[in-house]
């Protein structure tokens, strides 16, 4: 049997691996301390079950609208225009079952096979995979440290651009650095796509994880409506991850393809569990807060500690549930010159588990720092603790 | 902004626009009888729901393996091994949001652009649709008019073999002509498969909705499990349209490649769905049973009706859900040449809708009888008899 050519370039999310290890490492009886995936070890809220309970045994069993329950899109265009000052309609809305088909969606939309698409590395790796998957070029751009937070590296972005990049992938409250665009980088970025007619995948995974000040979005400045489509999902704001649910919201002319992708892809979404979704759109927040207070509580706790090791610097994020130290002079100290060797010690010597930068792309040429990605979305405060300081004792012993 | 080429190749289900023009004529005040799309107007049993409610309150929220929770493969494999005499494994079956994802998921894996691929005509047009937007060559297969079904136009599949075809899809049991393979007709699909070694999607939709003898699989005869993969979905039997899931199950060298597919394009299935998946499968069947009962009830007095109609002409199929009736002569006697003029004028006359053989696929080079598909999965045998006898008033004046 020949399978077929395209499968070479696809990737994979080299992550689960890690996961596979940890279990592996628990399963041999030992103490794990789970940093490497970026789910929540927290309940889906009781209304937003409820509401798929009701829905269910109200009958929504059979099919729905391909591009989802009309009255979901209408709450989704709702909410995305009081946070971002847009003008949307349920036309502007594509329900997905997941935010992550949208990344597929929008470049069997927009990409012909040899054009060249710019995307964050380290970045999801899916971003990668699948402009490489459907024939086009991955043109990567990074990250550079700055004060308060990491920074688009924006010559590698107009280095793209000048070689023939017109689709762009963008993600703020990035996965995994944890890094949000200033106002001044939005900006800058704005002017790029109006100056050069760029069309932008905005991946807004994180935009309601936040724990102080406000989520920015690049699609609420000038002409970036009409050139940009959000990646939205319900996984993270609302821990319904394995419910898999999202949206592509955009120009109509976008989306009503991607729409006709979804009648040929999976017919549509689960019905009960759109309903389930309207819930956590309009019903009661309270559990959402407490969530965001939760994992609040766990950023200080992680970032104090990592803070504390020698040779680890880390910044204090406002977003996301990630962070992503940079370990430069404590591998140095301990003689490490590979990621694996830091990855695998530390789960074997102290059970923390998490993933480097290499589980987010290649490295790019001149990069010299070394970085890992620890989320706390799935660990409680004291196995936190418990675990860094242990992987703090383990990383000062030369 | 310029969308991406491919998009021109991307086919639809044309169905869903007489769904809305049967929604169009019903908000209009009229009564409107729903033989137009494969929904179920019947819940899903009782205990699949339950199954659902207690692993959703279990914290089956979370993200599950690419591939499905482990013991729903297993489940699978088992029943498959059963009806199939097959000895598949977990590692054999990739749960899917649905049946459909199998489709485009098996031309990605295994066809390349320009390979010519055999599909039946008049069928599922997603078969075409997705062949044509993977850039592949679809190449139609379609049906003669046997002693007492539809059968398998074999010149037509030898043919596109000879023409270089080595991969197929063929659905048993089939929608829209409801055509089940002879065991003959089995035999001489198996020795084309062996001897020309081609690679065949065995879409097994509608397997368990029969109402008479016992399906058999393609899959079942010697040489075949190697070289088919298996279409799998709960939509039908289960009653569970609205809920999304399926699987794809033959070798482990194509499903791990689907797998990886699965980790690029959603993640995962819904994963406290895939726990009322296990409970469909293990659990109690009694509901199952009542509800193949109420469809064969349903079969017999449309069947019946139809056949009472002059120039219409209706097998009465074992299986699916599905009545392609002959309507030439009928058309003939109401000067129609054209199907739209029936199926519209119907609509407007008698508020019966219904789709037309061209929903399924481009007419065939040669095609002479006309027919029409009635499914009678959403509508109640009062209103199975009320509505066909509308429309046989309608037929029979000219």
């Amino acid at each position: 049997m020949n399978l077929a050519e395209r499968l070479s370039q696809l990737g994979t999310e080299t992550a689960f691996a890690v996961s596979i290890e940890a279990a592996r490492h628990a399963a041999a009886g030992n103490r794990v301390y789970p940093f490497h995936l970026g789910d929540l070890n927290l309940p889906t809220p009781e209304n937003i079950q409820q509401a798929a309970v009701k829905a269910m045994q109200d009958g929504k069993t059979g099919y729905c609208p391909n591009a989802g329950v009309t009255e979901l899109r209408e709450a989704l265009a709702e909410e995305i225009n009081a946070s971002h000052g847009t003008s949307y309609t349920a036309d502007n809305v594509a329900i997905q079952p997941g935010g992550k088909p949208v990344i597929g969606k929008f470049i069997m939309a927009l990409m012909n096979p040899g054009d060249a698409v710019l995307y964050p590395n380290p970045g999801f790796p899916i971003y990668e995979s699948m402009i490489e998957f459907h024939g086009g070029t991955a043109v990567p751009y990074g990250f550079v440290e700055g004060k308060d937070s990491f920074e688009l590296d924006m010559e590698q972005v107009e280095r793209g651009i000048a070689a023939g990049a017109r689709l762009m992938i963008y993600n703020d409250l990035q996965n995994p650095t944890a890094a949000e665009s200033s106002p001044q980088e939005l900006e800058r970025i704005a002017a790029l796509v109006r100056e050069h007619n760029l069309y932008v995948l905005v991946d807004e995974a994180y935009l309601d994880i936040r724990f102080g000040g406000r989520s920015a979005s690049l699609v609420s400045l000038p002409g970036m409506a009409e050139r940009c489509v959000i990646l939205y999902t319900f996984s993270k704001k609302f821990a319904m991850t394995g419910w898999r649910l999202g949206a592509a919201i955009g120009p109509s002319d976008v989306i009503a393809p991607m729409i006709r992708m979804n009648v040929n892809d999976e017919s549509c979404s689960n019905h009960f569990v759109q309903y389930a979704a309207i819930e956590a759109l309009r019903g009661d927040q309270s559990e959402v807060r407490r969530m965001i207070d939760t994992l609040h509580q766990r950023r200080d706790k992680a970032v104090d500690i990592l803070n504390s090791i020698d040779g680890v610097f880390c910044y204090r994020p406002n977003a996301t549930f990630y962070l992503y130290p940079n370990v430069t002079e404590a591998m140095t100290r301990k003689g490490m010159a590979e990621y694996e060797a830091l990855r695998i010690g530390a789960l074997q010597e102290t059970g923390v588990s998490f993933c480097t930068r290499l589980h987010f792309g290649r490295e790019l040429p001149g990069e010299q720092n070394k970085y890992v990605r620890l989320a706390y979305s799935g660990i409680d405060l004291a196995d936190i603790e418990e675990g860094l300081t242990k992987l703090r004792d383990y990383l000062q012993v030369k």
